[in-house]
């Protein structure tokens, strides 16, 4: 195609319960394998990056989201250790209580209440904070 | 580094003047050569999408552009018909007045008074437009 090569493009989800709990996977593989994390993972080509974070958050903790708000893009040439990618991170609210279930690439996936005092993978921590900034906000 | 092909990563300015008007440049190659685009192009291994859409405004239009606003994502596999790219589109206000000089891709940069009515490449009229509703949106 042509095309030149640029950093490779993520996206991860925050979702957060009624009650301010972040539903969180561990990671089952390196890097931060073992860690908490936000579900998320590699855009496909041929999928848009909303329906990319719809489905590693659906393979990863087997809830499905849908309304998703953009919080930011992330794009720190250092912000992982495997090389240069992006993530444009988005968040929802789920209305009711569901009990995720972990799949994928997640060897783990849990409603953390005390989500500011765990440690994250990456730059989670900072995505967490800011889509937590955003809700937030006074609504526009 | 073992890291998977995901679409390719491009980035748009939206650089409105106090007075409303746009930057746009005429773009000097194929796809859409000789339409009217935001300036942009992609973003380079190394680099956050912030400064690549910095480091391409200036290479296509001479002017360098300080706070950048997100604006969206932009990921319709069909956007583009060299391939899937997703387009992070950031705005911002220029405080005074710059002449812009064409450069890089650009066969022509001008700032564009009735940008509503001008036909523009790729989904740019979109992008525009959510800026221009962004900016009219109340500060929060």
């Amino acid at each position: 195609m042509g095309l030149p090569k640029t950093p490779v493009l993520t996206t991860d989800c925050v979702i957060f319960d009624s009650g301010g709990r972040v539903l969180l996977i561990r990671r089952g593989h390196p890097p931060y394998a073992g860690s908490y994390a936000l579900p998320g993972g590699f855009v496909e080509i041929g999928e848009t990056v909303e329906e990319a974070c719809r489905r590693e958050a659906l393979e990863e903790t087997g809830i499905k989201v849908d309304v998703l708000r953009l919080v930011g893009i992330y794009s720190d040439p250092a912000r992982d250790p495997r090389g240069h990618t992006v993530s444009a991170a988005y968040v929802t609210i789920l209305p009711f209580a569901v009990t995720p279930k972990a799949g994928s690439d997640a060897a783990g996936a849990e409603w953390v209440d005390n989500w500011r005092s765990v440690e994250l993978a990456f730059d989670h921590a900072q995505i967490l904070g800011d889509a937590d900034a955003l809700l937030r906000a006074p609504p526009r």
